[in-house]
């Protein structure tokens, strides 16, 4: 069988690390034939530790003449869509990095092209390949936690330093990323809280743009969100407490689920809330509850378990983990949170939102933006980051 | 020295509870002189237990006629004001049960009989007799977290089944109690809120009516709140998840607090945020953090606690522990969440908030409500509650 040829657009800081993936044979029926950049030092680099790959400067002619049978994109993410109806059009599957996009109204023409071409799609979720948030999903699926009533999720892990936003002059910028915790670090986090507990009907959001950096763009965000079911949650990120909590509660009939430190913990009502609460008579008093340690046997596979699935979806029609038409969802979450600081509105359906208005909003901030970024030359190492 | 007379205006759970306490001689310096309730069923109770007490069966006639030096007030939370009121102008030092009452416009005429009697007034909040959180205060104000960022606290370990709900007839309603868990449950918690963080400039709450039980009055609140420092922070309580949490994390320059099962966690930064955020150069990275687990060696003292330093506060001066005056701070940001709940209303300033408004609205809730109490005979224990 054919090895699947990939070549990637962008070998920026995630780029890199993809290439290396691929070039060190670390995903199974795959390698890699191109790369494009830019920026030419980064064509060097990759010349010099990776010889046989073909290189180009420009992602239209890498999609065109590259001779391969999937794109990774890894670029900014205003162009994930660009390149992906480019690659779709030409007959290429798929793989992007997240988010989807920066707005739902470029998404939703990337996924009809995905549609039209029959091509395989994917996009880089790979935090749904940590089992301890598969777990979760697969316990509230499964009915053992019973009606959702509550959720937690605090995620202040995520800490940068100015020294990061410099790194890169596309960084926290409007024009540059269109947002920032919720466009950078968060949307594998808000991806899995959609995976997981489904989307909310209704958003409120508070945010901090710029708190403590020399940046534009929201690095701390608050979102009351609210449910058809009358389930509320709370979603808490930013990137500028340090030490972090990255800490997820459920609360539901069936008892209450705790995730923090790669454990999830379950503490189980013996009689669900619902109906100790219609047959006790002793005013205070509630059901005996057991604390049980939720085993995590799977192991999380990451970048390269989406690269592997990917892959076997091309060469087997596995079904894939992270379908890229999902990527709308977790973006349509981000969007609508932007929307509500934005406007001040209280209710935004994130299904619902006014596609046009946060695109028109979005625009007039990058265009307004009197933002001078300082940028110092240096690639990150994201070893060890997602 | 004589000892200080009190009369108990209430001897339902919470008064029966006070009254044991001081007929038991629990509390230096003082005794239990009189009681009364509008139940004849209550005062037989302590007719029977405690013979030498003096029984009233109004408050009107307590007052005026017990010979007593202080009264204790723990009736449903309307009257706090109005018997305070009556028991400054007879020359009484006064203990009122929390909350300080419903609307803020009866406690601001409160605070002001108060201090133009010149008596002694506290509010049991007993809670502020907890050495955990006495300990969180004092690293706060001694510096010790530096500038604050955040704080999230969850509070929903107040379960409540509706058997609770349908042990008194005042309960959970708009006219008997004004409110829900932020009247009844709460008001610990929220003035330990303001106690140890101080009053933010803006609130948002989101709220649920009846969630899961019988009842008219909130019993699920969600609220963010700013602070004129940028701080910002997230409260949520409930009483109808089960098992519940009661966490509070303080995010600061200097380092994360968490507070839960009675224990202080604190991961303190070696190098202080702002500081290593000007100088790190290294992109991903942050300070290097110990984990301190704060000892906590006073004890709990609780309402007998309370009642000791009121009686010192009488006898010698001792200053207060718990004012009653500030039994208004707590009571303004309930009023606020509740204003912003009702008007959908962001940026409410509880310090300035629309006290007509908000009386008004709540007088209509009363007036329109069309909520028939189902009322079961029954004294609930409140042993391990407060």
């Amino acid at each position: 069988m054919n090895m699947i040829r990939f070549g990637i657009i962008g070998v920026g800081n995630m780029g890199t690390n993809h290439a290396h993936n691929l070039y060190n044979g670390k995903v199974e029926g795959a390698c890699l034939a191109a790369v494009c950049d830019i920026d030419p030092s980064r064509l060097s680099y990759i010349a010099e530790k990776m010889p046989e790959v073909k290189l180009f400067d420009m992602a239209e002619d890498l999609i065109e003449n590259a001779e391969i049978d999937a794109v990774l994109i890894a670029v900014p993410h205003y162009f994930h869509p660009v390149y992906a109806k480019m690659a779709f059009a030409k007959g290429l599957h798929v793989l992007t990095e997240k988010p989807a996009g920066v707005y739902t109204k470029a998404v939703r023409e990337m996924n009809e092209a995905a549609k039209a071409s029959g091509k395989v799609f994917g996009i880089m979720y790979n935090q749904r390949t940590n089992p301890v948030y598969a777990k979760v999903r697969e316990m509230i699926r499964s009915g053992e936690l019973g009606e959702l009533k509550r959720f937690v999720w605090i995620i202040t892990d995520w800490y940068r330093s100015q020294s990061y936003y410099n790194s890169s002059s596309w960084r926290a910028t409007w024009a540059g990323e269109g947002g920032g915790v919720l466009l950078n670090q968060c949307p594998h986090q808000i991806d899995l809280w959609q995976w997981m507990l489904g989307m909310p009907c209704e958003i409120r959001s508070f945010m901090e743009y710029g708190k403590g950096r020399d940046i534009e763009v929201e690095n701390d965000v608050t979102t009351y969100a609210r449910y058809a079911n009358g389930m509320s949650g709370v979603f808490i990120a930013s990137t500028h407490d340090t030490p972090g909590t990255n800490r997820l509660e459920i609360s539901a009939d069936k008892g209450k689920l705790v995730v923090e430190k790669s454990s999830i913990t379950f503490y189980r009502n013996k009689i669900g809330e619902k109906e100790f609460n219609a047959t006790y008579r002793g005013g205070f008093g509630q059901p005996e509850v057991e604390e049980i340690k939720v085993p995590i046997t799977d192991v999380e596979t990451g970048h390269v378990g989406i690269l592997q699935n990917f892959t076997n979806a091309i060469v087997n029609g596995t079904q894939l983990l992270a379908p890229g038409e999902e990527g709308i969802l977790g973006l349509s979450l981000s969007n609508a949170m932007h929307l509500s600081d934005w406007t001040g509105h209280t209710g935004i359906d994130p299904m619902h939102l006014d596609e046009d208005l946060f695109y028109e909003l979005l625009t007039e901030k990058a265009k307004n933006s009197t933002f001078t970024k300082k940028t110092e030359k240096m690639n990150l190492d994201t070893e060890g980051t997602y």
